[in-house]
């Protein structure tokens, strides 16, 4: 701690502080500094071990801080330089209260204090994510809704493979999203650890109520082991883990935007906000958004090498380094959050033309698989024999949907894409989105709960009269 | 794929069928390949679509394929080279069955057999390092158990800080394999979806009967979008993240025991299977296990790393990109597995040496914070006071451990080390134990439950009569 | 080293020597140690230092492994476990001579042999992918010779943005090849630095004859520090990034060529040796080689990320570690030698449409920035007026081509795309190609050269008669 | 552009501005646009295309951007949002120079500025960051000349291995500065490409004169291919490497730092000003600017990694993921440079205690290797046998220094230390020292020159009166 400096000859050096300072970066985590801080000084003030009035002074100024989201404190720092919001928050408790804000050190310490502060910052962000997540979900299903019957090319090898109906296209992508969506939640599991009580790394001396933990910061009272509280990072690392696989798929989304958008530019009509023209080339739509967003999952993917290239190689016990782990750790958080919020906003505003995708489609024999299945078990025969079959007169005739018309017709198939509305995952689609919707309310519901139970705690964190 | 390559005037060439061919790496699936087709076949023969006689030889033939975990499928493949080990196995089955082998193609294609084949393979991999982890878990409470009041250094800044007992220690390791535990198991979720009857991208022609699925290959009936099933690498992603996130706390412990030993040779003695010398040096105790578990940390970081930048680019369906994705998820299964094993193995070996490290931690005020706080309770000053005036002390006297006895003799303090041992987190170890191995029980239960539950679909797979 | 591992009491276990064990692995790098133990056992040879007769049995026996590629030792090790290939050498050097071999130990250690071994194996594979390289740059200019006037796309943001010819296109990349070559070609400087006589860490005790590895191994005589000769690999980092930036490179062109593809099936026809089709779909003929060349990319740069997550939190002097880095790094040149060849096959057999390609193309207003600049100059207005002019025509009519009709009457464009054969980079594409061909005429000698003393040191030391 | 989105129908929303907009990060790339857009217009004002007056005031505008590094365009730009830094200050030309601002349209694109503002961003980094190198590798050899004759251990393994003296630590590390060095300088082979007149991907139509491209802005006047120049970022990727290569080597310094600090604490003196303590054990002196320089580097290598998965995915031509490479790429080329001044300072203060070096290292057999050499030659017996015999005299004694007596007393050997000192790379400590100034005197020449034609070049860009 800077402050401390001088008691152990160390000395200050403006390039040197700015290195290690994190105190501009930190404003995302003043306000939840504050909170805990106000959680302790309540447990010190309840068991006697700090007076009525510094008390008050504190839990004023602390409360502030927590209400204007860091403001009042930040704007209390000015110009001056800190080692961390921490340091800073320490010395404004002295400018409040006098000497007496030296016994709010009592049972704990900078460690344990971030190591929490870090789990309350994240958990706020990931409810967010959360929320954006059913968000981008919601407008999945209800894409998949507005446009049942519309046909729609399903690609392998970015090459047209089958076709299907564009329900089935928006559902895999609320699939894909309600599958990350359980994993992200799962993160606040490692979010509610307590690590309040672990001081530097083997624990703190003093133990404060563990209830008040409970109640004010909603954090679980078990301990757990102290180095680990404080020495470990696994929550940071499964958290980030989680919300960057959630970005790739929202990346894959986009090329498959960017890959309908050139392949069947009048198939699909971006919404206006989302593209951009060129300063030269006046008929140019790019989809910027959706290179944004790509270009986003990749910096994320950066992110976690960061956090996890940091991260293997610290021997246990709190290390700097965790400092600028934080650093990576929110900006995947942010850019997430970001990327959903816009994701969202482009499902809802994109409009697939139906005519215009069933024209491209008829161009392909994108039934084949059906038709193939369709007569084998019509007439009996081994499916390879009628693939053999079909290919030939496929490949004969260029590859062309029109070349094939000798075996539609030999085997009595007027229209293929009616084989293919016949297809299980066209029939069942009714019950697919059904259920799609029944898991959203679902988890729209437990998302309330858990972010009810969040701002109780808050509630309670500021609300009440105190220690006393 | 190669044999139907002339089918569409494709050609070959050896440099490039190396090139794209995963046959040789494939020997990892080649078992599930087997027993997805065998509930494949079943289902087909149920409802009529393939004559019992071929039936029977194929069916024949997949179990012993599957009993020999694939070596008689490779036995068979010999010197030919294929594309991977579906396209082997499908001609496998004409040797056996003739044309009628043709008509086990119904119902499926290439993409929907891989994705569950991977989901399989996964599957049997993640219980056996869930099962590693077990161990390794239980190895830790163990020597929590043996070490019972031995001193140990509590490091940050990769500086003494505190010193506490060796049980905190190895909980702190404990907590850390049990949070990984629990991220490794919620894979088991994503890893049970079927994709059978997905076809190559947007559904199958022919349904087959899902109950069989989940009689036979223990995956979830309900269906989940074709799309999705195909063509997203989710459940990787997620697998190999949690994987990794558990490897990077192995690596930790890994460096903790290489600065132990590197700080207080005298207080550990490594496992002599663990160590290797020099060849010109003869004094040298390396720790090379050590070393390659921190290494390979750092290489499923890159194979974690090389999934994604492969994944978030890829529109959907189906690509051969997932071809090369395999490799790397398969390499990081494998690496976890191994270094579990061998840290376990470590872990049980390893000695602490209670004098050593004791002699060693006395020369330290790592009894500081304890001590400043027991004191600031028992004068009633403020806590940063007390520090300051031991700040002083430890400063002019060049920070050993023996100058503070001014301070330590003012405050009636005969032997700090008592006040360490009053801390909470010490005086509370035994419960913590008991909370260790009170979760470890749990665990163990529900793991041999998921076991015997995959083991159980093995044998309706391959004891039954079959379809009749 | 396993073998002395009794004398400090280490014991054996076979999980654990597998897991330290890199002889499996090693094949690449045997030829390599036993030409650095040639050398070496020359030099102690001449000094005196080693008798007649067990030197020549050494020599004998290791030129037998050079020449063999290390097949002879790998004959001699059969079954046997050693923990790598120098161990394995050093014992099959006992077998060969007696305990005289116990006198090639001199002067040397297995760090400084290690760092040497790996710098003659990766500069011989630097050659091949230089030579790779170079093929590619050759049938990239080839290409555009014989596309002339061939008009292209010319995308940004994946969409249509200008059109061009087809030398502009192909000359694109082998600049990229080009540059990308002189990043791998620097790294022979690191490649020639001899760390031999460097020992453990701090050097060895005897200095062998500069001269012998100079002559004999083509290595700079010139002392580097020993700690940096056997405690970096840098040279391995930066080797690594080069050919990985060049992987990039030809990951985009495999992007290029498979948006080509779905954008203007018409007008490319990929070599029938680098597509694939599908077991159901027989219509599809999927670009299987690019996926996988940009799926190797995607390998690579995880195999980078491995190597830099590894060396970054290495204290100085050789560890294990470093042995698991070789793997990715061996990886990594592997995956791109063949990946250069599999991409210099492609680009000699991918065809271009002509008639296709254009009639795509003018579908497109691709001409746009080149008639408004046109006009400007012509009319003598601002850019940015004619910009509007235009891009409000398109826009009113709907972006196609076609629309701009009366834009382009009002100037006096009959045909737009004369416009553009008239832009600079159009009308010098002749110069351009010439300097490419200029350029790899150079590059090819300066290769030649290199090549031609590699082969020459590798013949001194096999050649000659040795010692005496 | 925001500007001509209405023109294609495009809209707007705060949301997606926010999102897709550059503009606040741009700022460290105003100055270069400015810079670049300069030369362009004096161009065209030479060949008569924009009339003398609106020249005048572009030119004025222009150079004061330039001169107060992008302020005084971004006081203009104020509170209103842009999509980017090419956009403001194109709308800045039309404020200060009404319509005819539309002529600078002319011969130039947003891409292929962006391109070459880039280059020359990355350039003036660049030789910054050369510079920082050299003060390292200054400071190193200072060092080495200031501590001959200290003598430290050498670690393999992290382990002590051998000992050797303080000059041939800092050397290695100054080798490694001087390569990385290398690596960096080869960077601005690219950065002097110029992109100019490439238009947006397939050339402009109007050239403007290249000598001015070379004589204002230090560029290549030869062509490149257009599509490349707009299309490529090899010269990012290439100059990110080097970058992350040096950034490895100094976190490996820090490592060693760390690891000697927590090994011989007495033997090393930190400067005072790269010390903190800790908020509640006073005599903790944690080294956190070491700890940050690591994890910066872990920082570097994930940006690298961002950089790469984003660049290996799209094909060519422009796409805004290069917007969010640029973010990357300048964050990489920061941290660099303030790493290497914080570590050329700690370095120039980072004090050596001999004779706690000395003691420690006399605890260790460090002098093994060197002893049995010297007994080999003395008696002629084979190195292996006295190894050992060594082996197992120290084995048996416990592996301390002491133990060895016998051995050293039966070889008469008095002071082992003494034999270390005879080691050739020791003996020739001086000659290395020396080489390596030279060198360092070399480097700086070249930097010197590099520097002085920059600035030659920017004096010509914004002294002269223009084109008249």
């Amino acid at each position: 701690m800077k402050r401390y400096k001088h008691l152990i000859g160390a000395e200050s050096k403006d390039l040197i502080e700015r290195y290690v300072s994190s105190t501009e970066f930190d404003t995302a985590l003043a306000k939840h500094a504050a909170a805990v801080m106000l959680a302790h000084i309540e447990a010190l003030a309840r068991a006697g071990l700090i007076p009525r009035e510094p008390y008050e002074a504190m839990r004023k100024a602390l409360k502030e801080v927590v209400a204007t989201g860091g403001e009042s404190l930040y704007s209390w720092i000015g110009d001056r330089e800190f080692e961390d919001v921490f340091e800073a928050l320490e010395l404004y408790l002295y400018d409040v209260a006098g000497p007496d804000a030296g016994r709010a050190a009592l049972g704990r310490s900078r460690n344990d204090h971030v190591a929490a502060v870090l789990r309350l910052a994240a958990r706020e962000r990931v409810l967010s994510i959360l929320e954006q997540m059913l968000g981008v979900r919601k407008a999945l299903i209800e894409k998949a809704l507005s446009n049942k019957g519309v046909i729609l090319p399903f690609f392998t090898h970015t090459q047209v493979a089958q076709c299907g109906t564009a329900p089935n296209y928006f559902l895999a992508h609320e699939q894909a999203m309600a599958d990350a969506w359980r994993a992200v939640l799962h993160s606040l599991e490692y979010l509610r650890q307590s690590p309040l009580g672990s001081g530097a790394s083997a624990g703190a001396y003093l133990r404060i109520d563990p209830s008040i933990v409970e109640q004010k910061l909603c954090l679980d009272p078990d301990p757990i082991p102290p180095y680990y509280a404080t020495g470990s990072r696994l929550f940071l690392i499964y958290t980030a883990s989680a919300v960057v696989t959630a970005m790739t798929e929202l990346s894959r989304f986009a090329e498959d935007m960017i890959t309908l958008l050139i392949t069947v530019p009048e198939g699909v009509e971006l919404p206006p906000t989302h593209i951009s023209t060129s300063s030269i080339m006046p008929h140019k739509r790019n989809p910027v958004t959706l290179e944004v967003a790509r270009a986003k999952a990749a910096g994320v993917i950066g992110g976690l090498t960061a956090l996890l290239a940091t991260y293997k190689s610290l021997p246990y016990g709190y290390s700097l380094d965790f400092q600028e782990m934080n650093k990576h750790f929110l900006r995947i958080l942010e850019d997430a959050e970001e990327t959903l919020q816009v994701i969202r906003d482009f499902i809802e505003g994109v409009r697939l033309m139906a005519e215009g995708l069933e024209g491209f489609v008829r161009r392909f024999p994108c039934w084949s698989s059906d038709v193939i299945e369709h007569v084998a078990i019509e007439t009996g025969r081994p499916l390879r024999e009628l693939y053999a079959e079909l290919a030939h007169e496929l490949h004969s005739g260029g590859g062309g949907a029109g070349q094939a018309s000798d075996f539609l017709h030999k085997y009595g198939v007027s229209d293929p894409l009616e084989v293919v509305k016949r297809r299980p995952s066209e029939k069942g689609i009714d019950e697919l989105i059904e259920r799609a919707e029944r898991r959203l309310r679902g988890d729209e519901a437990l998302l309330k709960t858990l972010r009810y139970r969040h701002e109780e705690c808050m509630r309670n964190l500021i609300g009440e009269e105190g220690a006393g």
